[in-house]
């Protein structure tokens, strides 16, 4: 029996922070058909408010340090403004939408990061096991839409700080067991570039053996491989498709698919 | 063929801002059996923060008076921080609880008030036909336990900032169709008391009759009359009983019951 299909689309702070760019991304996210997930990050609404409020905030290797002061500023922006917007702005567009933590019906549970050379306080780790697969499936069968921010939590009633790409990614590699699951990373480029310069020369598909030899010729490099590295461990875990490009070319076909074979 | 119970806690602002208080009460809602449904209000975080701004909170009788930045500070306290704390410690109790503004799954759909003499701002107003008892009722049969925030939002993409009592009260109303309801105000006090300089004189229970003749009396005045006239008027409208005690008493026969006979 064929599966059926679901698209998890994550967008990050760069959309985020442009409210006219926003909900144009929302106006084709709304259009798109098929169950369809929605996974948004912070922005830097966050980091502004701390800098209101007289604190200094703290980034190591991109990753907030989030005491418990930071926490409660990310868990109003994140779980608060950002996601309650978005979630009435799709109301407006006619898509059920409803957003949640992910305390919210316990829809992901991780760990605090374990304290080895850095302590990066209030930050959650998951895997894919984290991922209460049941309750998306239940939403999506109901005719909801999730939508996700990137504030989940531990059992025991600590929020947690974690980075939106990665639920994004456990999302989609837990729900191949019920679904064919395509990965959507929506971005500020039109996708994987095979010349940095120039954002028309976008590679429209990569495959397992395709990325490897770009790589070897250095084609692929600094800050895109770590997100492909993402992206073929998603693949080989059971996701259909990743797909990377920008956040208002969802319905073209500007942008790179990514497939095993 | 009978409805299935269900109860309606509402806490206001006075246990949100005691964090050991808030604790206590959710142990206690935790242990209470059947469907239930928690609403809560905002508490003082938010003026706490606008003034840490250098925003002056503006109330006019008992309402906040609610500019586009005064709600962005609600929505984030209210929707964000509050919910979630409560959600993840629900959660940590083992009641699977799920927390939403009105704009998730369109739970609740207002309108902005309009102006007459006072601009109160993104200030929301519903009726019992705002309620969508649909998506209430299918959380519930999920074994899910809304928690609802005094956020919503108008369909037309616009989150507007709603008193968590008129919720509450409009919940149990809309809800009676498909349950036998309950609805129960925590507050500061015991309960309805015949001498308000004594905290013990808890009034156990009071009809329709009972009331008028309290009223006659004056022994129901001022900031209570307008909590028992809203009482009545949902009992009137089908819910069975309305509670009014202590928030750590919800457990016990120390409270006011309210009954149409």
């Amino acid at each position: 029996m064929n599966k059926p299909e679901v698209t998890i689309y994550k967008i990050g702070g760069g959309i985020i922070d442009d409210a006219a760019e926003l909900i144009k991304f929302l106006v084709l996210f709304a259009q798109t058909a098929g169950f369809k997930i929605l996974v948004h990050g912070g922005g830097k609404g966050a980091s502004a408010m701390m800098r209101e409020l007289g604190l200094t905030p703290q980034l190591i290797n991109g990753r907030r340090v989030t005491d418990a002061t930071v926490l409660d500023i990310v868990t109003m922006f994140y779980a608060g403004k950002t996601n309650k917007q978005v979630v009435a702005e799709l109301q407006r567009l006619g898509v059920n939408a409803l957003g949640l933590s992910g305390a919210d019906g316990n829809i992901i549970q991780g760990v605090k990061r374990p304290v080895k050379d850095i302590d990066y306080g209030f930050v959650g780790d998951i895997t894919t096991a984290s991922i209460n697969k049941k309750l998306v499936q239940q939403l999506l069968a109901s005719g909801l839409t999730p939508v996700l921010c990137p504030i989940i939590h531990d059992g025991n009633g600590q929020l947690l700080n974690t980075n939106a790409d990665t639920i994004a990614s456990a999302v989609a590699v837990a729900l191949t067991e019920l679904y064919t699951v395509t990965l959507h990373y929506c971005f500020e480029k039109n996708g994987v570039l095979r010349d940095i310069n120039d954002d028309e020369s976008v590679i429209p598909e990569i495959n397992s053996a395709a990325y490897a030899e770009l790589k070897a010729q250095g084609i692929i490099a600094d800050g895109m491989l770590p997100k492909l590295e993402n992206a073929f461990a998603a693949l080989s875990q059971g996701v259909q498709a990743v797909i990377i490009g920008h956040a208002l070319n969802i319905q073209t076909t500007l942008r790179t698919k990514l497939c095993l074979n």
